[in-house]
């Protein structure tokens, strides 16, 4: 009976599975740099928990199932939702602030297409309970941290940021009532990815008046927060959002990351649930979705049944970055070895089997990282598996032992052979 | 709306992250010490994989459900099936010998009790390919070198060792019908989790004879490979499949770990697909589940359409392990910390937050893990603050930035303070 992986899914054989750990390791290391906690949730959760987020479309991208005791279940397509309950679970217990990472599994029954599968791995950072827009800051530092560390440059990467409370303190001020905001959004944030035409068609379609479709068309394309006062006349609460906006930039120049930033009107993020702060980071040239995207939420908790508490965060799929840093050349599959090994033991003799063994133990026990040739066969054979598993060193056990209880060692960069007392490994 | 987690799964709040990390680290760090390279399948797969393993009873344990392409799918309640899957698509690409292993998420649709959950986390290391028993020796190495990692001792826990071949050839012996092996197995398995007089009323369901009965319990008891040739005259199979056994205790004996290690008849596994030695890791006052289990497999692949190649290996789950640590206490809080830091920065005057930015910028950017207090507040409450999240060093930005461009790093054990030049980090 011949099985196949099901459609969508990834098998992470050892070349995949370096790829995967080098990304995610980078990750959990950028995340306590930076001074965030993990945390990790389960991989399934009520049903209910993502119709709230995200509304009942959601429900056709879930893989999702009833359990034995009739509950609708889903396995996450996201982790915010689980963080928000979490949270709000031990809302009063939890030390402030709260400064958490994840580096969730998540599974969405979409269809896989470049840089989009139906099983990922996504990082998410998330800042909760800080009202102060370094928050916002920080999430946007960290993001590009971890993505500087990779080896990514300003001509690689970068960070378009802008404002949901400015964008709609802006749309309300030329005449889009408040109750047609969450309707508009996701249309806002296709622009860059369709022709100007049907952008156009599109916000017909919503609105009536062709002056304010024309000033909506305008304001996307705006690239500096100093041009929005050419445009709309600012009432206070714009002013606001506009002071607010420009001192997260501040922040990020203070962090000496301002080269790798730039106000963006375009950045909107589909979602109803950002509240202030939202930006994306994008490859230079523009070909590939997202890298990540993130911002502020005030919402979330309290639609989760708790108090009103503010949070920032980011998530970034393993998918893009992984297309992105092959095209770069910061991800080959040289730099990113299936195994290296301290030692490997190799045996000429069968009668000497049991001291080769003792020595692999021995190594073992001492902390490094050692394998045995499983079969007494030729040198140049076992070199060659030595070679094969990216080993350091080599013990070579064979007429030495015998004639003066010695082993050889042989450094395999250099080619170098020495002789050790045998007593090291065999007490 | 307020909202729970599903019943039986975990959330990982920081602390129990924390102690996670600690034991799927630690696999991966014993995992490598032995030569093994990581693997990892997708989260669900074929239902089927799973009924052509473990029957059809399996199907109620599995959280199971189909996709919108009308596929039959669940949750992987174990690794294995997706492991002979994998190696049978690539069985002629893959280098040799292949010692792989995983630490996958698994699920499974059980009332939860202790030491069993519906989502845990569980070790596997697998070596395929390998006739030796050289392979089933680095496989029950390999677990006690974890253990003892661990701080473990002969005291606490104990391999209990055994052959399925053995087992199988004594009872042809003593006139069970190799049809009926495959429905004994699961009650002998059972012995030691029942009353003596429960298991010879299943055993006498099965089989009609009483001496025959009679003559497996004797068999079951025996705890010395030695005793079994006074109880059943040997023939050539059993013979061999005693030497074979001889042969795996002289090489953990090599090993050096012949200490943890005992023959014990008891041990069976419940599975019908254990075909060599089988062995399970107890802790040694045998008040646990068994800490992990495994053997030689040699038909896994073949059932899943691949060639007949043998294979061998262990399974290891993360909540009986957990439960027998914190025992013996090798597993606190304290010896596992939520968050360590290697700065804490402090800023004491509004006026330098952007320099106490800069710093805290520089100081993640040289590699350290930093985290910068969001507030201005009194120096007691950002060293309470510093002390939460274990910071090594703080540095304090105040008055003498100002005065002579001096930052004062604070060592957080001892409290010795020292001045440095600010242009370290403020260039």
């Amino acid at each position: 009976m011949k099985i196949q992986a099901v459609k969508g899914t990834r098998d992470f054989y050892p070349p995949q599975m370096a790829v995967r750990n080098f990304i995610v390791d980078g990750w959990k290391t950028a995340s306590i740099r930076n001074g965030f906690v993990e945390y990790d949730g389960p991989i399934f959760e009520h049903l209910q928990m993502y119709q709230i987020k995200s509304g009942e479309e959601i429900v056709e991208q879930l893989f999702n199932f009833e359990d034995r005791g009739g509950r609708h279940l889903a396995i996450r397509p996201e982790i915010t939702p689980t963080l928000a309950r979490m949270v709000n679970q031990q809302i009063n217990a939890l030390p402030r602030p709260i400064k958490w990472f994840s580096v969730p599994r998540l599974c969405r029954a979409e269809r896989p297409q470049k840089g989009r599968l139906r099983e990922f791995f996504q990082w998410n950072i998330d800042i909760i309970d800080v009202e102060d827009v370094l928050a916002d800051a920080e999430v946007v530092y960290c993001s590009l941290d971890y993505l500087r560390s990779l080896g990514l440059t300003r001509n690689d990467v970068v960070a378009k940021i802008s404002s949901r409370r400015l964008l709609a303190a802006v749309l309300k001020n030329i005449g889009i009532p408040e109750a047609r905001l969450d309707t508009l959004y996701p249309i806002l944030d296709k622009k860059p990815k369709i022709p100007a035409e049907a952008f156009v068609e599109m916000l017909e379609k919503e609105i009536d008046d062709s002056d304010t479709v024309g000033m909506i068309v305008k304001l996307m394309d705006v690239q500096s927060v100093d041009d929005i006062p050419d445009l709309v006349e600012l009432n206070d609460e714009e002013q606001a959002a506009l002071d607010e906006l420009a001192q997260v930039f501040a922040y990020l120049k203070q962090m000496g990351v301002e080269e790798y930033c730039r106000f963006d009107m375009g950045i909107v993020r589909g979602l109803a649930y950002y509240t202030g702060m939202v930006f994306e980071i994008h490859d230079a040239a523009g070909e590939l979705r997202a890298i990540c995207g993130g911002g502020r939420y005030d919402n979330l908790l309290s639609d989760f049944g708790g108090p009103k508490v503010t949070a920032t965060g980011m998530g970034m799929g393993d998918a893009v970055l992984e297309i992105l840093l092959r095209e770069k050349g910061l991800l080959t599959d040289e730099s990113v070895p299936v195994q290296t090994l301290d030692y490997f033991v190799a045996c000429l003799d069968a009668d000497l089997f049991g001291k080769a063994l003792k020595v692999t133990a021995a190594l073992r026990q001492q902390g490094h990282s050692a394998n045995l040739n499983y079969k007494t066969n030729a040198l140049k054979k076992q070199m060659k598996a030595a070679d094969a598993m990216n080993a350091a060193k080599c013990i070579i056990i064979g007429g030495e032992l015998k004639e003066s209880n010695q082993l050889v060692v042989k450094d395999m960069k250099t080619g170098e052979q020495e002789l050790i007392d045998a007593m090291t490994f065999l007490k």
